[in-house]
């Protein structure tokens, strides 16, 4: 049986049964990022690991700076969805020999940029030969305060759900270019904390359906309420993935102080109500209704 | 310039200049592993990047389950060179999607059973489509107490160099079924503590010299002293790379105790006087002289 016959989720699920997850986990695999402490810690540590593939990710001929600052921008992207603050990255480039200089560098000034923009301190990595195509591999550590930590696994049926900017068409440009949504994040974890958020990486179509899983729910969406990238459709939402911006659920007491105060902290950046988490039996949505799936795609 | 032309080294003194490694960082790129923390904590985390790529590290028909111990021992070694203990592993798995579900599996099972034995968590990961080849990328947390912590750059002129185990002949399949020397590394940490330490994945010829510039001195090695794998040459010690074996400095008036020790505490492991750091203008071997370069075999 190959990968492609099976896809993406049901890959994951198979392999990482029965991992050993050791001790000081407070959560493991199957959500955005590993939260490593004890439950009585001021601050836990936050992992994640991320990486772009050239004929997958990013196309020969992109520029290597604003694939650098996809890279790393991924990884961050991550975090801010725990409601956590980044820390410190370590880079794998796998490159082959005929790899110019040049590009090797502008791949670092698109990490440094990023670096800089996040606070995010690159403190190693490794640099070995890819025999075919490039990939540059992220690895991030972030840390966040445990009454701020967001889960994918806290919604309840009647949740609301939202996401944060527009939707769609990534793959004109919006995917080597997006603005992770730490200040956000951050904000949401402090102000208005969300019962379950993660970032949009692989579309809606195929993300919901995880947080709805992790959360024991169902869910339900209002294709014509979902906001769209100017030139995109609701599928191209649904299913084109790559936006990073932010799923989340809000209990519905708590909706209407949530979209009065964030147009004051963020006038220019849309949230918008999308649908509704059910229980289970209600659920409109198949898990494989859509989105990026990376075996199926082969 | 291509990276063939310049070489690993070279590339990477080029990419990591002028990186902002943020704050809190003790090590930053150029040692086995980053260290992490503030001067006072009372354990420091580690964090090490590292991949396996077909075609480079492993071959399409190597059983998978070696791949995967191999893809985690070789982070776990680089711990163990700090004097640290493993923690925790995210995995990015980047495969095509015609990839056997049997393959994955393997590769996982050889994760599985290298955490187990040295006491990591498998807490996360990444699973995406890589069109040509496989690759494995391992991300691995660890703790060190500060006092404990090996550097490469605490050698200096007149340190005997040691070497544990046997060198050279990776190929013929140690490369695949290595054990890192994760409890060696620990002793000596505690009970005599190398001046300076690292893992021997590039080859003694390359790897020597890295260690030598970190600690700004030279070094001479002692050729017919070299301790070879059974069939290999000390050409082979020195270029084939891959022997994950400890390379340390020891003050010379510590080496007597360190030898008399090492026989009773490891009665089945080598421990091998090889050469000396010297002054920097007295060094017999340049930078360049052997190993596995990864730009240079393209």
């Amino acid at each position: 049986m190959k990968l492609s016959d099976i896809g993406e989720d049901a890959v994951v699920e198979a392999l990482t049964r029965e991992l050993p997850v050791g001790k000081d986990v407070i959560v493991g695999p199957g959500d955005d990022c590993a939260v490593l402490g004890k439950k009585s810690d001021a601050s836990w540590l936050l992992l994640k690991t991320d990486a772009v593939i050239e004929g997958v990710h990013f196309l020969a001929d992109d520029e290597p700076e604003r694939v650098g600052w996809k890279a790393l921008c991924r990884a961050i992207s991550d975090i801010a969805a725990m409601g956590g603050v980044p820390g410190h990255a370590v880079i794998t480039l796998g490159v082959p020999g005929s790899t110019e200089l040049e590009w090797a560098r502008g791949l670092y000034a698109g990490l440094r940029r990023a670096a800089k923009r996040f606070g995010v301190g690159i403190v190693g990595g490794e640099t070995c030969r890819s025999p075919a195509a490039k990939f540059v591999n992220v690895s991030l550590t972030g840390s966040v305060v445990p009454s701020r930590c967001v889960l994918r696994s806290g919604g309840k049926a009647g949740d609301f759900i939202y996401v944060t900017g527009r939707l769609g068409g990534s793959l004109r440009g919006k995917h080597l270019d997006f603005t992770p949504r730490l200040v956000e994040a951050r904000w949401l974890a402090e102000n208005h904390k969300p019962a379950a958020m993660m970032d949009l990486s692989d579309g809606l179509g195929a993300d919901l359906p995880r947080l709805a899983a992790a959360s024991g729910c169902g869910h339900e969406i209002w294709p014509m309420s979902l906001p769209c990238t100017p030139g995109s459709t609701p599928l191209n939402a649904m299913n084109d993935g790559e936006d990073f911006e932010l799923l989340l659920a809000i209990r519905p007491d708590r909706a209407e102080a949530l979209e009065r105060d964030w147009k004051r902290g963020f006038p220019e950046l849309e949230l918008t109500r999308i649908g509704q988490l059910t229980k289970p039996a209600r659920r409109s949505t198949r898990r494989s209704a859509g989105g990026f799936d990376h075996f199926r795609q082969d």
